[in-house]
């Protein structure tokens, strides 16, 4: 992508924000503020977002998950009939239209069984394991803490239904592997920790953390076993346990469930098992924040002059610089794009100055650089933007040294 | 991917439908209503609106388009802002949250117009081409045709911004072949045809209409030229050029519009030219219904038994049935999708007859049987939906042979 072709609005001043995530965001030109809690995705977080979801949706399938899109229009009618309406917490958090009695999703548990009752009769037809990317709304009082915290936020949430609670059991330890699995290739240090089931069930939950001096929960971690507890299962802790663990703050990027019959039994949504007695559907679901994630990423990583992406997520692989006054930058770039690289080649008029201070400032895994003097040699430098020291490359060797970078 | 493990509701009996394209891909385990024009989207429809997007983006990403998502939840005072809100009309089809000024996104003239107001200081920053894949919201009183008009739906949709009327007028002839374009690689006959340019603009704008009987447009094209009029603009046809029209009814599966500066005046989004003097921007909107192609190939792409999708656009190349009590339909999947072709493979105890009903009705292009016949011959019987006659093809043959189909 040639830079003069491509929007980014990079500022030198960005107005202050409530967060580290949303000032860098918005500085880097990634991200442009609509309301409280409501962002516009520029194209340099429609990339890394992108890049995010093909991870998650891998490893969703490699669990058996069928991917869906519900509907964010919901009938008011649908949450009655679960009893969430009744609980005012939920209530309030719902955005319903002025005279539609039409609610805008704030999670979709109820309309995934709504919807698997048409297919579901015997127990041949079961597991069903469904999950979507899917933009939620909810009406965040405290929206304060960037892409942490939206009212308006994409989602990738699972919904599995199974036989009896011995196969979802089954399932939930494997989709825990799976979300292990998502944080560790986008670069982040993920802790299971037990939470309670909440109003669902008489059985823990897991919440899936990341260690952040920002973050807004605390909760007590094993670095060892990369495990934990949270504030609301403290008390359950043994004094043998207590002392392998620490007090952190952090950031929640995902969360696993055993719903029990709980929506099932609202709809009737039942089967057939083997002998024929019809008995009630067990349900799970899953969640994982996309945006969050990508708001947790520029929390943890960056420096002073600015983000400092993982390569599994920064939005492209390498930022280009010609400082010579000849075609060689267009040339790099042409060769790199055709063998695969994604390269952002700043072709703009501009000082060479500013475009060093907006390279380290939108954090792309490595720069390269091609002066006069690098020109004389048939090469190139190149330096990673999570390292201090650059090298220089030949020309022909540069494709090859991306690929050992991003292999 | 096997059908044991895939979530494709298919029906023997459909409820009755308003649409012929609600009915067959309800049918069909495609979609699942929620509500009037409210449909969610299960495997089969995601897979084919998947591709479709695909196409969109490639051609949308070749004039020069940067891809942003923006949010649906605007605050009110944006609308109030343009004048929008004045208008009975719009206003009456924007879902408003109850209590919180916010309304859902119906379309996005103005959001994005504030958002690029941060970027624009000079004619060097123009142009501007956003584009995005959003679900728009509308209370459409008439939701009655399936994916072809819903109260929630997909849409691409691409503003441009331009320093005056001439490259705004340049940009928008490359928009319109772009379009051509994309509904020919999703295999629909589209003409462009001349409408009114609305309260925008003095100007014509274009709508990419599709002929189709059950359509609710009603236009005159001329079928050499594959262009034409819509009912607005009648009274301007001249009568050499009306004698070679015919009236057809179609679908609308795109539209351009020259926007001129009304949005860009409203929220005072100007640039200093070459000679430092302040101007308006021009703008242009650019649509495609995302759910609506898919719908509107529905009603165009079927037969008695069911969809007969054309290549690009169904959610997977094969179908494959073993009649045989033998590993050799696992095989045969196995190599297919290491080849990297899509295959779903019927791997469900049920009765063959079964299986051959609900190939036809998913109607994926290539339908693969393997039988004790066949087999004895080390072939597979290769039959493509939109033929009455089928070959049989050596088993080591398959993969040549599937991609002269979809090459």
């Amino acid at each position: 992508m040639k830079f003069s072709e491509f929007y980014a609005p990079t500022k030198r001043d960005a107005a202050k924000q409530d967060s580290v995530n949303a000032y860098l965001l918005a500085k880097a030109g990634y991200i442009s503020q609509v309301a409280a809690g409501v962002y516009a995705l520029l194209p340099l977080a429609v990339r890394s977002l992108q890049k995010i979801e093909q991870v998650v949706r891998e490893e969703m399938n490699s669990i058996g998950g069928n991917e869906v899109v519900f509907s964010a229009l919901q009938p008011k009618s649908t949450w009655e009939k679960s009893g969430r309406w009744d609980d005012e917490n939920f209530r309030q958090i719902v955005y319903i239209d002025q005279d539609a009695d039409m609610t805008f999703g704030a999670t979709h548990e109820e309309p995934m069984s709504i919807a698997v009752k048409e297919k579901v009769q015997s127990y041949r037809d079961l597991p069903v394991i469904l999950y979507q990317f899917q933009t939620k709304f909810r009406k965040e009082l405290r929206a304060k803490s960037g892409l942490l915290r939206g009212r308006e936020f994409r989602m990738k949430d699972l919904y599995s239904f199974h036989p009896d609670n011995e196969s979802h059991h089954e399932f939930y330890e494997s989709a825990a592997t799976a979300y292990l699995r998502v944080f560790k290739r986008l670069g982040l240090d993920a802790y299971r920790v037990k939470a309670s089931g909440g109003v669902f069930s008489k059985e823990y939950s897991d919440e899936f953390q990341v260690i952040c001096p920002t973050g807004e929960d605390e909760i007590l971690v094993n670095h060892k076993t990369k495990t934990g507890f949270n504030k609301e299962v403290e008390a359950d802790i043994s004094v043998a346990e207590k002392d392998k663990l620490e007090r952190v703050k952090a950031i929640e990027v995902g969360n696993i469930f055993h719903l029990g019959s709980k929506y099932s039994d609202a709809f009737d949504l039942k089967y057939l098992n083997k002998d024929g007695v019809r008995k009630s559907i067990v349900m799970g679901s899953y969640g994982i924040g996309i945006t969050r994630l990508l708001g947790t990423i520029s929390e943890l990583f960056h420096d002073q002059n600015g983000l400092v992406l993982p390569k599994q997520v920064a939005p492209f692989q390498a930022y280009l610089i010609d400082l010579t006054n000849s075609k060689d930058g267009v040339g790099l770039y042409n060769t790199l794009t055709k063998a695969g690289f994604e390269v952002l080649f700043d072709d703009r008029e501009m000082p060479a100055g500013a475009k060093f201070v907006e390279a380290d400032l939108i954090g792309i895994p490595v720069r390269l650089v091609l002066s006069p003097k690098t020109k004389a040699e048939n090469a190139v430098e190149l330096k990673e933007r999570s390292s201090d020291t650059s090298t220089v490359v030949l020309l022909k060797e540069v494709s090859k040294v991306l690929e050992k970078i991003f292999s």
